[in-house]
């Protein structure tokens, strides 16, 4: 997560863009022009990176998008990654897995060991199978370097039908935060941990709560824009020092041409600009 | 589901052969043979095919492993899939995967749709979001005539961390069991419905408490073997007529050969044999 922190700093952005493409929703010209699959998908994603690279920190690949394209989506989603390192940006790619401890293994493998196809800096990580799952995960980035974003409280509607329900005075989601804290791997020397935790914009009271509980972590908000969430509802998660939290934006930012005539690149230029600044008043001292 | 019922009659077999590849621990042989992943991903798997498709209604894909050997892996993924298919075999892709609706929709997409590169008969999905993610799955496999097995108590030993939790008198775990059986998708006219579950045979106690509350699903139970579940332990699962669960054996069946002279497809046949015969003797009336 230090390089995370580094490249927030560096680009003085806590925004980070989230790559979920859906082909049928490309412009009609760049169907035309690119009349496969891997095509399309390198030529989308190539737009999004080259729009928002020096005006970001990071970007997250959505796997499921790739995966439902087949074997030429994961393809695309092998060299998009690639070109977004190059661009030097942190990549993160949102799996949200969770397995059994070899399993669990076998996915950080997939993700976070040196020299993988889908190597990034960092994946989400599901705790439904608890600490088995989880330290496979714990283990891999810490030998590796990388960070990886726990979902703590998700941001959709129906987050709350598990994570809210209260046993003992807690909910699934505090509980799931305690053994976070009391877990080895977590903390670390001084500043930021390399496990960070999803919570979702869409959720602020819970978010405001997990930022005291989690002074440490780093989180991944999705839910600004197109899934309701505001920006002064995340101005708790920032913390002290204006770096504790990361703020995705996926359809907001990459079908920003839809509504502007600049183009791809422009447009989800001109959406990131936007983002800054609407964000960026909320984390100053 | 249907189609697995009818499989698992027609072998008189509830035992899915669980494909779960690490090519370090592949034969040197083999090794020499196929110096490339792809090769010899799809050599070690078509000698299980062979060895048990007349044997098993199913194969279950760890879809972790392939991940982990990058595109390479992914490609021998959808080619053994093919190969699984045209033997006659009921397809299972172990993706646990759970998001938010729209993503949801789009793991859905990969795995579910008709046509798609890695498309097969039924999937594993995790409830930790809800069911925004589940009914996104729910939906498209009832649609496409599919079957899922929603995660419900896990086979690894920290499954309790969370999934045991009680509050208000019942477990979490429990509460999964309720939001499915209170869904409008769950059910259907008569027999089984397309939605299964998760049940770990290392938990003989509760697999025995989940056949009751969930008389209406196959259930899909990890655990036996290498994990530590007897088969003793999972007669409770098998229901009235005998059908109602799938076992899983993975490295019990795919790495047989390393006690067992007879190379990789004769040692899983062999091992097959042997977990039909000790798994028929519990679910015969």
């Amino acid at each position: 997560m230090r390089l995370l922190i580094e490249k927030m700093k560096a680009k003085d952005s806590v925004v980070v863009v989230g790559i979920d493409p859906v082909i049928q929703r490309f412009p009609t010209e760049m169907l035309e022009n690119f009349p496969d699959t891997y095509g399309r998908l390198m030529a989308f994603g190539t737009e999004i990176i080259e729009g928002v690279f020096d005006l970001v920190p990071a970007v997250k690949f959505q796997s499921a998008y790739f995966e439902a394209c087949g074997l030429e989506g994961m393809r695309a989603l092998k060299d998009l990654i690639a070109r977004a390192k190059d661009r030097g940006l942190f990549v993160i790619n949102d799996v949200k897995r969770g397995d059994i401890g070899s399993t669990a293994t076998a996915y950080a493998e997939a993700y976070l060991s040196r020299g993988a196809d889908f190597e990034v800096d960092a994946i989400t990580i599901n705790p439904y199978l608890g600490d088995d799952s989880n330290e496979a995960f714990y283990r891999m980035a810490s030998e590796n370097d990388k960070g990886l974003f726990l979902l703590i409280k998700t941001s959709n509607p129906s987050s709350g039908q598990l994570q809210d329900l209260e046993f003992g005075g807690k909910t699934l989601y505090e509980r799931v935060v305690e053994d976070l804290k009391a877990n080895r791997f977590y903390g670390g020397n001084n500043g930021y941990s390399f496990i960070g935790a999803v919570v979702g914009a869409t959720y602020p009271v819970q978010l405001h709560r997990l930022r005291e509980a989690l002074p440490r972590s780093v989180f991944l908000i999705p839910g600004y824009g197109a899934q309701g969430g505001g920006s002064e509802d995340i101005k708790a998660a920032f913390g002290p020092d204006g770096y504790g939290a990361l703020v995705n934006s996926s359809r907001g930012i990459i079908y920003a041409y839809e509504k502007n005539p600049g183009g791809i690149r422009q447009a989800a230029r001109e959406a990131v600009v936007a983002m800054n600044k609407d964000l960026n008043q909320w984390r100053r001292p």
